[in-house]
C-alpha cells in the first residue's frame, strides 16, 4: 500500500470530480483534478473510447492520469443511446427514450461506466455496471441525464432522478468503477504510477 | 487544369468508393481507393470529424487523401441523429427515428455531406447539403440508412428510397460535396497536392 501516490482525474465535468473525490478520500487516496476537454472516439464499445482519450490525454499532460466514460444501454434498442449518451440526452432527451421505448415492453437496460487509467506505458481499465429498468414516464429532480427514467434493480421501485445523490452513488456504476480503480491504486506499487 | 494529379478516397465503405469513381471519372481525374478504418472523433460538428479523420488518416498513409463524412440533421430533434447518423441507422433505426417524430409537424430535415481532404500541410473541406422533410412512413427499398424516410425538397414527393440511384445522386448531398472538390482538384496545382 502507498499513500504517497497522486492520481489525476482527466475531466472537463466538475460533478465528476466532486464524485470521484469523496471515494478516494474514504481511501486515502489523493486526488487532483486535471481540466480539460477530452478526444472521444467514435465507438460502439465504451472501453475503446476511454482507453483512448486516456492515452490521447497522457500524450497532453504526461502524467499518471485516468478518464471516465459511462453510458445507458437499451437492450430493445440495440444498446442505444450508449457511448453518445450525452449526445443524446441533450438531443432527444428524456421524453425521446420514452417515446421510443413506447409499445415495448421489455424494458431492460443497464448503466455503465469505465475508467481507464494510463501511466503512458500501460492502460488499465475498470468497469462499473448497474441494472435496471426504463420508466414508463419521468420521474424525480434529482441526478441528471438519464437519472429520471432509469429505475435500478437494488432499489425500492424509485428512479434515480428520485433518489438523492448519497442514495443513487451507494449502488452507482460509476462508484463501483471508481472503488474498483481505488483499490487497484492501494494495492499497487508506486512505481507503476510513473 | 492538372490531370496527372491522384487522389486517394480513404475509406471503409465501397458504397461511397462507386459514386466518387463515377463523379471523378467524368471529370477526368484519376481515383485510388485507400480501404482503411477511419478514426473519427465524437462532436456535434461534421467538418471537425471529417478534419480529425483526415488528418489521422494523412498520418498513417503519407497520402494526398480526402474522406466524407456525412449525417441527417433533423431540425425538431436539435440536429439528432446528426453526426452518429450510421450508429443510429443501426440501432434506433428508421422505425425509431418515426416514433420520434410522432406528434410532430414541422419535419423539416437536411442531409449534409463534408468532404476534408489533406496534404499532410493543409486540410481543406468542401460541402454539400439537400434539404428535405421526414415521411410519416417507410417507404422504397433503394439506397440506404434514412434514404427510405428522407423526401428532398428538390423532388416530386417521393423519399430517397423510391428513387433509383442515379435520380437519387443527381441531386444528393454527397454528389455536391464530391462535385465541389472535383472542381478544386481540377483548377489547382498540382504541387499543392504532395
Amino acid at each position: 500500500m502507498n499513500k504517497r501516490v497522486t492520481v489525476f482525474f482527466a475531466t472537463g465535468n466538475i460533478g465528476k470530480v466532486e464524485e470521484a473525490e469523496r471515494i478516494f478520500k474514504e481511501e486515502n487516496i489523493p486526488l487532483l483534478h486535471l481540466p480539460m476537454k477530452l478526444l472521444e472516439i467514435q465507438s460502439d464499445d465504451l472501453e475503446e473510447i476511454a482507453v483512448f482519450s486516456a492515452q490521447k490525454a497522457w500524450e497532453d499532460q504526461e502524467k499518471p492520469l485516468f478518464v471516465e466514460d459511462a453510458g445507458l444501454f437499451i437492450k430493445e434498442l440495440k444498446g442505444f443511446p450508449g457511448p453518445y449518451s450525452s449526445y443524446v440526452s441533450k438531443t432527444v432527451s428524456n421524453e425521446g427514450i420514452l417515446k421510443l421505448m413506447s409499445q415495448i415492453e421489455d424494458r431492460s437496460a443497464y448503466f455503465k461506466a469505465v475508467i481507464a487509467f494510463c501511466n503512458g506505458k500501460n492502460t488499465l481499465t475498470f468497469k462499473g455496471e448497474v441494472k435496471g429498468e426504463i420508466s414508463r414516464e419521468i420521474r424525480g429532480t434529482h441526478g441528471f441525464g438519464f437519472d429520471p427514467i432509469f429505475i435500478p434493480e437494488e432499489g425500492d421501485g424509485r428512479t434515480f432522478g428520485e433518489m438523492d445523490i448519497s442514495e443513487k452513488t451507494a449502488i452507482s456504476h460509476r462508484t463501483r468503477a471508481l472503488r474498483k480503480f481505488a483499490e487497484w491504486v492501494k494495492s499497487t506499487d508506486s512505481s507503476k504510477f510513473i
